[in-house]
């Protein structure tokens, strides 16, 4: 009932995150109502990105060449070294406008469950990073998601670094902004309670 | 932070119906971890849309040539005629397996709200297209929105029809099959019990 190019397409695009094949066939026809040009633009992106975006060899997260802008950036402070869970989690700290340190992104976390070990995420690169900086990171904030295998990671790596001299910190628990006490769960509230000042 | 290629991508995916900033990182994020190959079949599929895909000049449904599969196909029943607002109201019709005529594709409904002028939809298009199939057509079936602008299209196109001799029905309202009788509106509970059988 579909032309065979365009349920190609749905079918593709229905493999897509958050994508089912309802809105798959939404995006395919509204897709066919823009301009040739702008179809080839969003394609030439699409078929490039291997091409054009490689991981950082010293933090992993995404560059345009060797080192990424954040690594390069002269005006950040060396001597911090941010651990994430993956490129999603950099955005929103970035936004915050008030780290100004590097990052480190784990590609994962440990999950039992899901089959991932300490070896399959880059636990491993980052011990040897802090051993190879001789002294120059002084601190390592782990900022991993508040879960159980947010917890397990941290732990996990705070192990692995204890030879070093470095603070290791972790991001506060509490409230968030906005929402109620009323609504809080208990876990949340006790640690507000622990962390108050 | 992020390196300019993706930024373009983002930008561009941010575009798409339903899609805000961060679904469309996610899914540039997404897209970046698929094979090569994966991404230039996705690109290819995209860039070939236009070339592709054409609109059938009878009943203006989506067509890889000329004529649609649908109007191309003999089994199917030449005296009726469905009008339906977009293509994508074709999926469910042709889903539900009872319907074996052909369609008509207005391409929007009569809305003064968003200066949607009955000149500016497919209507002179379906008029012509009745006149020219010569009393092959029989019924012409307004499968229309429940809303202001589908009875407003569908009142517009029965006076047009009006000239020729032929059935003109409309889609029965009445409760939706899983809906409670509870949370029916009154229009719908109304338009339930005058269309009881």
């Amino acid at each position: 009932m579909l032309p065979p190019h365009l349920k190609s397409l749905i079918e593709k695009l229905s493999s897509l995150p958050d994508t089912g094949p309802r809105a798959a066939t939404r995006t395919a026809l509204f897709l066919l109502s823009k301009p040739e040009q702008e179809l080839r633009e969003l394609a030439g992106l699409i078929s490039g990105l291997k091409t054009n975006i490689k991981t950082c060899p010293d933090c992993f997260n995404l560059s345009d060449g060797n080192s990424c802008a954040i690594c390069r950036d002269s005006r950040r402070d060396k001597s911090v070294i941010c651990v994430i869970e993956n490129i999603l989690n950099l955005i929103p700290l970035e936004k915050t406008g008030r780290y100004n340190g590097l990052y480190h992104v784990l590609g994962g976390l440990i999950s039992p469950m899901d089959k991932i070990s300490p070896e399959n995420i880059r636990i491993e690169e980052l011990v040897r990073r802090v051993k190879k900086s001789a002294g120059e990171t002084r601190e390592v904030i782990l900022a991993l998601n508040p879960t159980v295998e947010g917890d397990t990671t941290a732990l996990y790596i705070e192990r692995e670094l204890s030879p070093f001299k470095i603070k290791i910190t972790r991001l506060a628990r509490g409230l968030s902004t906005g929402n109620s006490l009323e609504y809080a769960d208990e876990i949340t509230l006790s640690n507000a309670l622990t962390g108050r000042k």
